[in-house]
């Protein structure tokens, strides 16, 4: 492992880390916040660690593919433990703070957090700003500002976005990494000025397409989007939540004019399409056995659908309350997620689809013996290499959430409650079911459980294997 | 499509499945119960249809891969179908019929019947003999008495035994099948003889023997094994539990002396270690959290845990009752299930351990880039093949689960109560939990859950290919 530079990168995200903190700090000093002393520690710590990590000479600048694995998962780690000392000095315990973190830079949000707006407004903004700072990736971010990183930071980028084919938009990492916050951007800011023109406040409207944008859910009001009580700023909710987990490689192609190559995407479709059949399904489920009317259903329907489908996780009704088989469907579109590329979590639509295809040809393959043909995705050959990786995240999936569900057991919660915490965890949604649904939270979990979310949390937003190659020892050699 | 001599296939499986109905005949016959006319009609149906199937000239012997899948899927169908008659002749209505005779066939256990000692002794001899008929499977019953159905009649045996790789014990396919009777009756008859000597009547003695070597778990008494209230059967039960989701190979060998290589198989190794490990942790549970002894802990621990592993579906306890940690544990192990080769059903143990090395090998690749090294199983190697297959078939089986759950999740129930009832069904197991629990039965579902609970056991049974093949329409043309 290239030791001393994955401690470099470590050490400049940290530094970032302390200059996005700023913002709060001013906030609480405007405000006159009780978070003010403690952002100035926070800041403090970060910023003297930071400058500690890069006193570090790095003597090659040759990133490979293990050393971008370790360092995204170090770098992650780093910022989640610093990321929750606001909180913790505020008065958290380090537990809760840190899942709390977490929760934010993975875009959960899952919250230990009873009443947001009790929060003073420097961490409600800090709150907001870790899941926009997570969702488009905080390396990545790094990679658009400081293009030096050197050869095989394609490597950071590979390890921090998600899906099972990273597309390069521009030919250069660096490009990329600035076409996909530039895209980023423009979007948080479009939903800014669209939600304040419906009538929020400023500050909810910055905060709100910080976690849209992100499909991070944090809200600052304790009631989330329901607090509102507006159609219209459901609705625009709706469209940039809808968005935000479409493949930023295919509104890169809108951006360019090119609509046609965009909308025939194959994830694109089946995304549209489960959107939509699962909304149809719960709205019809919702007017015939819970009697709500027919505008009611479509629209509390869609909101749900979406909001948990981009693994936002918002709420404008309680859908734990709703029949089981719209629990049902609901529990699904959390495990699919979004598309890849997207800053949404979850299976990812893309890789739904080479599962499929590699069951029928599996079924081909009984059929016609002899015949044996390349997977395609996008027009594009799917090699061998990628679908076997994807089945085997698949599994590692299923199996971390079955674990996880089972640690979570043990604080004596039901099977709706252990195994929806899992599930909402591992594909970064936010809000479960029963006690931990979305009139609930995470308050109540023990010490275990909450560390074993946190990871789960992690491994999710990650997509498994940076965290789990730091548990090979060949790794820490050098 | 080899029409004819699927044709054939068919009509031969309903004329062995009339032929097993005949000990049922004289049952009702000795006993003189309402269950005889029944056993008439089905008999003499069963019989009527087979001969005129059997009319059909084979032009050809060939049986190809996918001709042996389709035979296979329709001859189950056609023995599920048929088999129910006596239930229905004798009063169930047709749906719950053959629900219960899928769930007999499939060796899942899952009953619709509240009281099974209340049954006529002919049906009750029929319900067992189901379970022991499917365990080994109909059609290696076929192969092992009438070696004469051609050339590639091993791709009956393919389709119908589970497990990833199919071995062949013997060159020839129809001694294959014999030896795998072989040692499927030796079982039977020396557990029979075990549970008679412990003080167990004859005839329940016959089918329990039935019903646990075919880990299939109907039981003639209302409190299934607990009515015995014997630690001597209960043992003797869990013994012939464990031994009967061994892959078959393994137990071949130990018949021939070759112990070593036996005892070396990493499937069955992994197989013990997780079953001790899960009485292990269980037991632990029952002890610290609810208040058991330590040797009533670690006995229901144990036997619940071989009960659901080896997908038998016995029960000693209501495990339902249990702490959440150990009911998490329990689900784990039905996931799981048996050593492939063996009546058990689940995912296999073999297929487990197959993705675990598929996500090693995944994590290697991302620390040394350049080195791809085969997975191996047994000391031998994996084709990629069989990996990409047993992701897919991975795949298939959460999808399916989650789709069946949803349905059932239609009639009102909770996840606990449709998650397990998919997961029970899909694995073969027997009960669930919540409202399908070991108390508990599926008469009070819906007809739609029932057809497609039915559907889920058989595509459990039959590893899911066999069946999902039938949907393609090119399989229908000559």
């Amino acid at each position: 492992m290239n030791r001393k530079l994955v401690v470099r990168v470590v050490g400049l995200i940290l530094g970032i880390e302390a200059i996005c903190m700023l913002p709060s700090l001013i906030i609480a000093l405007i405000t006159g916040g009780e978070d003010l002393l403690p952002f100035c520690w926070s800041v403090a710590l970060c910023a003297l660690t930071s400058f500690l990590l890069l006193l570090v000479r790095q003597d090659s600048k040759r990133l490979q593919t293990r050393d971008g694995f370790v360092a995204v998962a170090l770098c992650w780690i780093a910022l989640s433990l610093f990321g929750a000392l606001p909180y913790s000095f505020w008065g958290f315990s380090y537990a809760d703070a840190v899942f709390e973190t977490v929760s934010g830079f993975t875009t959960t949000g899952a919250t230990i957090v009873a009443a947001p707006s009790a929060l003073p407004r420097g961490l409600q903004f800090w709150r907001a700003l870790t899941q926009w700072m997570g969702g488009m990736g905080v390396l990545v971010m790094v990679l658009a500002l400081l293009p030096s990183l050197g050869e095989g930071s394609v490597n950071l980028m590979k390890a921090e976005s998600p899906g099972p084919i990273s597309s390069k938009l521009r030919p250069k990492t660096s490009e990329t990494a600035k076409s996909l916050y530039i895209i980023y951007i423009v979007l948080t800011v479009a939903e800014m000025i669209a939600l304040c023109a419906a009538g929020m406040p400023v500050f909810d409207s910055i905060t709100t397409a910080f976690t849209t944008i992100s499909t991070g859910g944090f809200s600052v009001r304790d009631a989330s989007i329901a607090h509102y009580g507006s159609e219209l700023i459901n609705w625009i909710i709706v469209a940039f939540m809808f968005v935000s987990a479409v493949n930023f490689g295919a509104l890169f192609q809108l951006q360019r004019g090119q609509w046609k190559d965009a909308l025939k995407s194959e994830e694109l479709r089946l995304y549209a399409f489960i959107t939509l059949g699962a909304s149809a399904l719960i709205a019809a489920d919702l007017f015939l056995k819970f009697g709500k009317g027919v505008y009611e259903s479509i629209s509390e329907a869609v909101f749900q659908v979406v909001t948990l489908m981009t693994t936002t996780g918002y709420a404008t009704a309680d859908f734990d309350l709703w029949p089981h088989f719209s629990k049902a469907v609901l529990l699904l579109v959390m495990f699919v997620g979004g598309c890849a590329g997207s800053t949404a979590g979850g299976v990812k639509v893309s890789r739904v689809v080479i599962l499929f295809k590699g069951l029928r040809r599996e079924l081909r393959r009984v059929l016609h013996t002899r015949e044996v043909r390349p997977l395609t995705l996008e027009g594009a050959r799917v090699e061998e290499g990628t679908v076997s990786s994807v089945s085997v995240f698949f599994f590692a999936y299923v199996v971390i959430m079955v674990l996880c569900a089972a640690v979570v057991s043990l604080d004596g919660v039901g099977l709706e409650t252990s195994l929806s915490a899992a599930l909402t965890t591992i594909s970064n949604v936010g809000p479960g079911f029963s006690l931990i649904g979305p009139s609930y939270n995470f308050a109540f979990l023990s010490v275990l459980s909450k560390v074993t979310l946190s990871i789960t949390m992690l491994l999710g937003r990650l997509e498994i294997l940076p965290l789990l190659v730091l548990l090979f020892p060949s790794v820490w050699k050098k």
